[in-house]
């Protein structure tokens, strides 16, 4: 297992976690040009915060300083009420690969979604099972166009608690058969990418509590493993969605779950992902961007 | 699978429900009494209420009452920092399991417990799998005497949400694993009781986002089907513990998993459980109670 005690060469920060400064909204630019300053050689942002800033001027800025993206967030979000409605989610989702593409990210991330109209408090119906199926051809289809643009994409199973509203992929278990029935291994006579075309992103604080965590991380093995989310579990929780706690200030074992992943050979970031309207978004972003240098050489 | 839209003979309220009303503590007593005025045949009281009315009082009024236990609350809680604490709970439960023989309970629901001091905002250690195997000790060692007792014990999977402070058992699948474990299928020649002396809770707030439910329901059989605990999952849901909708109110399909369940022969009750500090607490819980009759007949 690598050891990161001594550097953080190998931490990237999910720009949602410094989204805020002193809780004021940061823009893009200057949350690149903070992790630069300090040496933090990838981030992975989200595409409304590429957007406000301009995918040019990100790219150009990404390249400047030589950064790399351990992923982009994200694409997804699949179930429609209609015809109408799955069309504009694939259209929107083929942007999310050519924008993944521009900026050289690792890979594309999915959060797939719920019930459609949850996520605005108005479910348009209660068959999670349907939009289990919306999702599955959504990422079928998907796959193809990102295949031929050599944009891996990575399932993010999300916890059980957002399964109404932002993802019905909840287990690596779920998110790996999905894997192995859109895009089977290579035959016999096919080459063996290092990378497969579908994987997961493993985040921390959405599988930490799966009794099959490990026996799934070693199902996926290094081909499906694209991504590594770190963040912490708060005891007590306060919030569903902003209450996410800073490495070592929570009950995850997250060095542990770390191993597993390197003893399938994985080798990539580890990507700080905090959402935190109560404490992090409050304060200065140097100070968060900080911390989690610390935190990941102690409690990664 | 069961009408219940003619009458509400099927229905159980859990005593939790209606713990207050209009923000007050209600003794079980007149929760006892304002049930069987509406006809409900069933409750599933809580150890705490019923201390505090005393064991006998409750005993005696729910007999006078005619009226049945569909399920104790609860024992569990068993891992600890230590051989004392270990002890400690193995004792309470013992005692949970007589008070559910007095009151003639069909089961005795455990709640396992997660990392100890979780609950109370201090976690002893980050070792989900040493509480695991705590939990499974203190199933064992319990089912011994619960058997000897011919008392069912009911594995309640809790919500994910709840794996450090309440539950590390957190998917039916879990649950059925330690069933098998730890209390096998009666062998070729031993009769087959209609119930198992180990099974399980399922509640649809803590179970209806996992992608394995149906396949595990029907893994279960009726054996193990041993309760089966109704309320909704809300969007948004805003506290992690006290925000529970009424049936018909969330993004639950409660008819279709009952369908499941009774696929499977359980002809049991459907026991409303509702934590609900914002809403239901606050009312007046005749009005609880009546709209919890109306919602069984036609949202479960």
């Amino acid at each position: 297992m690598r050891d990161f005690s001594q550097d953080h060469r190998w931490l990237s920060i999910n720009t949602a976690t410094v989204r805020k400064s002193r809780g004021v909204d940061l823009p893009l630019p200057r949350i690149i040009e903070a992790c630069a300053r300090r040496g933090i050689r990838a981030i992975s942002p989200w595409r409304d915060q590429v957007a406000a800033a301009g995918l040019d001027t990100i790219s150009r800025l990404v390249r400047t300083h030589g950064m790399e993206l351990s992923g982009y967030c994200r694409g997804g979000m699949f179930p429609a009420v209609d015809a109408q409605g799955l069309r504009a989610a694939r259209d929107d989702n083929r942007r999310a690969v050519d924008e993944a593409c521009e900026l050289r990210a690792a890979c594309l991330v999915l959060v797939v979604g719920g019930l459609p109209g949850a996520l605005a408090g108005m479910p348009a119906h209660k068959d999670i099972a349907l939009a289990r199926s919306q999702v599955r051809d959504g990422i079928g289809e998907l796959l193809d166009y990102a295949r031929s643009m050599r944009m891996p994409l990575a399932i993010e199973p999300l916890h059980p608690m957002y399964a109404a509203e932002r993802a019905c992929i909840n287990t690596l278990e779920q998110a790996l058969d999905l894997c192995d029935e859109l895009d089977p291994g290579p035959s016999g006579g096919e080459p063996r990418t290092a990378t497969a075309a579908l994987g997961v992103a493993a985040d921390v604080y959405h599988v930490w509590w799966d009794p099959k965590l490990k026996a799934q991380i070693e199902r996926a093995g290094k081909r499906r493993l694209l991504a590594f989310h770190v963040c912490d579990w708060l005891t007590p929780t306060t919030d569903l969605l902003n209450d996410r706690g800073m490495m070592g200030d929570g009950v995850i074992d997250i060095p542990r779950i770390r191993g597993w992943l390197e003893d399938q050979g994985f080798g990539g970031y580890s990507e700080v992902e905090i959402f935190s309207s109560n404490n992090w978004w409050r304060r200065d972003h140097g100070e968060v961007l900080d911390t989690c240098i610390e935190r990941h050489r102690r409690a990664v």
